[in-house]
């Protein structure tokens, strides 16, 4: 009996677990947000979700210690909803088609949730994938075999690397920050893409950008008095980290009608409030090109953001993971340190952060987790108290060190594999672009709805005028009416989509966060379902 | 002159922090261990090391806002001491060597003090390395060239792996709880190792086990009112941990006399003196085979030590990442989920969760950061929040959870790589044995020095019974006395070893962790200089 129980149980907590990549998120930190605004109510679906777990189950846990009364309440009030009710739907209905084909009216789910792009069969560039198998087996490098298998410049480059390693043990803890040989080549990178000096002792590698976030957070957040000035719409790491830490999530709004513009008025007002409620801002989270929306900062704008920062002594923490993802030709990405810099600014002016992935770009490289944060103006002793906490986890894992080196210095004009690496890098940039058009144009075209530009990163945040009906039917399903929207494109056409208000959004507003991800061939069917499916729920609801 | 004053400062910054690997912990987290014992000073050296950072430089980042008088206080407070001063010495000895070949008494350093076997010679698996090549570039799997450089069955695993993760992208995010197919693979090696079931669900994939350890920190402690019950001597990861996320460490001695045994009746009297302070205990944390203190615990220790948990409500936290580690015939790793099993308790019964990593055991892969925690006997609302945790992060790295799976999964009887696999495997782990008996004899034969047996793990911890007149200068150095030891040792001889202090110790005990990793030709000349460095130690100070 007592094992059919557990059995039961496990198959509750399968059931309400993601089951396939699980980065995108559906909420945001509402209470954390709550604190600072009065916003509307955001995701009440998560809430419900997490009130609903089986309750009947509970109980066969009761004389183990961990219970919802006693677990750490931050962790309780961190909210990071990937297996948010959409998600968790799209996986049911998955499953369903597998069991019992044409059971609903659509034969496959089309995810545009998650920027996971290799998941949406995205290839790796097969020059990083070639030194990273060398470095993994390096006994292989001197046969001869290998030269029919791999490039001369991948293993020219292989032998680099593990010259680079101290031992050639690509198997052994490196430095806290990462394999000094490695923050060398970054640091060159960043040179060529700056024109400004790089300083390889200022880069933390780590397993992706995440756990840097986290790492930045932990110093600056102390108590729930100290607040970080986040951009709404934001990627929900911010609130998570945040609220894990116990700080105060500090929002400042984009401004949708002038493309997602980042206004210093819209900062200083926020600032303002905030320090009225005796809340010490320590940093403002700028990410650009940006997460849900899409902009690409431009250089003025970057400079009063500085200037900003530097007036109000605020670390400056730059989201830079989508420097390689601009689609449009009247913007480019300045890094936040090469505009300061050109400002005059140098080491001891300004503190500045800045987070970059191997997961994002034309690479999409997510599963190896790698990446790195270049940390620029703090004084000694900060700087020994950041290095104590990476040292904790000891170091990042070597491969994503190597392809972080690989990423900020990719083959050049020349190598073997120069031709072939620029035909996958264009390739793959140009798709994005013209998949980015064609969503933007056909969300444009649906009746009430509005959709700026993806200028850069990897997302369209269209805004749905959502008829009233509609949202006084989300309101008695005891959903948020973007999620309701989206909870009805899915179950009517398998495109999942990430309601608004996962990331916090203005006040009744309500959006949704649809990749560029999809494969080519697919987009003109995921617009044709879209479209006839928006028609139907607006024909239903516009009273 | 401001360029110039950068520049100072960034070599005084570089000067200051290790430049090779830094796995070794050489302090413990002292305020926290002193909120519940009265134990003497603990390693002063760090402290020093915190407070000397240029102050003249301090002044030139006047201008930014982050200062050590508003950095998170529970950072401060965590000591991880990589960089003590022992570690900092050697560094600077290696670079005297390199410069100035002849300048002290010894052509090497000798680094006894990280449990980082690549780091010192030792190879990688050749299994395992092939196939997380084939993993890394999986088109060169059908290629002919690719059978005379790979093992067939190393061929045929790689593609089983590509295979059990959707669409073969080991370039896209997993499951946050890692790829379900390798996390079967790991249970049934689970269940192969134990005898009892082990489910695919209960497994979370992780960077290493550090991350692991802080996700159920982040979980338990709440405030400095939620104690967790550590071993001292301990790994400072635990200390560092619970500093980290603002707890209480509550030690527990492991009894010398008895090699390191872990006595239930000094549990209680621990958690009995924790409670009448007010701490609410949480958890258990109990490292087996031990580190630093080698000891393997026996099989009926281990069934009082889950009955206490079990009558005082803890979740045990079961630190095994060393469990292939282990040296002597009479002893034998028992999980303590085999253990907890075989008493009769299920998974209502006791929360119960297992560490394990591919950092350690006869692989010692710590570059890769793989490892997985197995968590049973948790509510599913309680599992939920874990797994929340986990998908802060998205995921750990893909070719980490391929090795935890490997690790959990080698080549059987039959395979082609069988042979070969299980040479590498003995050779290493009998090399291991005989350095650690070696060094034992080596240790025990020295004046006022007794040493326990390493059953397992990778360290031995020698207890030197310090004259009084070394404690005296010790003082006056203003050092700890085991650190004085260690710093005179290391200017002797280039050995490198751990003071005891950076564990924990009881109260007037003088210890230092020495790995059992050096090359195994080098153990004679390291066996030699000790023994001629401790007579003319205590020629010196014997008084």
């Amino acid at each position: 009996m007592r094992r059919f129980v557990a059995d039961k149980a496990k198959t509750l907590i399968n059931r309400s677990r993601t089951t396939c990549s699980s980065s995108s998120p559906i909420t945001t930190s509402t209470s954390v947000l709550q604190r600072l605004t009065s916003s509307s109510p955001q995701s009440p679906a998560v809430l419900r979700f997490l009130s609903t777990s089986s309750d009947s189950m509970a109980s066969d846990y009761s004389s183990t210690p961990v219970t919802l009364n006693n677990v750490n309440p931050k962790v309780l009030k961190c909210e990071y909803a990937v297996r948010g009710e959409i998600v968790n739907l799209a996986q049911k209905l998955q499953h369903d088609l597998k069991e019992n084909p044409g059971s609903h009216p659509f034969d496959e789910i089309l995810y545009c949730n998650i920027g996971n792009p290799q998941s949406l069969a995205q290839q790796p560039i097969t020059f990083f994938r070639e030194v990273l198998a060398l470095c993994d087996h390096p006994l292989i490098l001197d046969k001869s075999e290998t030269q029919g298998l791999f490039s001369a410049d991948s293993i020219e480059r292989a032998f680099q690397i593990l010259d680079q390693i101290p031992g050639r043990a690509t198997g052994a803890y490196s430095h806290s920050q990462g394999i000094k040989g490695l923050r060398d080549t970054i640091a060159s990178g960043i040179e060529a893409r700056d024109g400004f000096p790089a300083d390889p002792n200022d880069i933390f590698l780590t397993d992706g950008a995440s756990p840097a976030v986290h790492m930045m957070m932990q110093l600056l957040i102390g108590s729930e008095n100290d607040g970080i000035l986040c951009p709404i719409p934001q990627y929900p790491l911010y609130s998570a980290s945040i609220a894990l830490h116990g700080g105060t999530l500090v929002p400042y709004y984009l401004d949708e009608e002038t493309g997602w513009g980042l206004e210093v008025s819209e900062l200083e007002n926020q600032l303002k409030t905030a320090k009225s409620k005796g809340i010490n801002v320590r940093a403002l989270a700028v990410i650009n090109p940006g997460n849900p929306t899409g902009q690409v900062l431009a250089e003025a704008n970057q400079r009063e953001i500085v200037e900003f920062c530097k007036k109000e002594g605020l670390v400056l923490l730059a989201d830079e993971v989508y420097q390689e993802n601009v689609y449009v030709p009247e913007k480019q990405f300045h890094s936040f340190k090469k505009v300061a810099r050109s400002m005059g600014f140098g080491e001891k002016d300004i503190s500045l952060v800045s987070f970059q992935s191997v997961s994002k770009g034309f690479y999409g490289e997510c599963g190896k987790r790698g990446g790195y944060m270049e940390v620029t103006g703090f004084s000694t002793e900060i700087r020994e108290q950041i290095y104590k906490v990476a040292s904790v986890n000891l170091c990042s894992n070597i491969s994503g060190q190597i392809l972080a080196s690989l990423v900020m210095s990719p083959p050049k004009v020349g190598d073997e594999s120069y031709e072939s690496f620029a035909a996958e890098k264009e390739g793959i940039l140009s798709s994005l672009a013209r998949r980015a058009k064609t969503l933007e144009d056909a969300f444009s075209s649906l009746e009430g709805v509005t959709c700026n530009k993806a200028e850069g990163a990897m997302y369209l945040f269209p805004r749905i005028n959502l008829p009233d009906k509609a949202i006084k039917a989300a309101e008695e399903a005891k959903t948020a009416p973007d999620a309701f929207y989206a909870r009805r494109l899915l179950n009517a056409t398998g495109i999942v989509v990430v309601p608004g208000s996962g990331f916090g959004q203005r006040p009744g507003t309500w959006h949704f966060r649809c990749t560029i991800l999809p494969q080519e061939e697919k987009i003109p069917a995921i617009v044709s379902r879209l479209t006839e499916f928006h028609k139907q729920f607006m024909d239903e609801f516009r009273g």
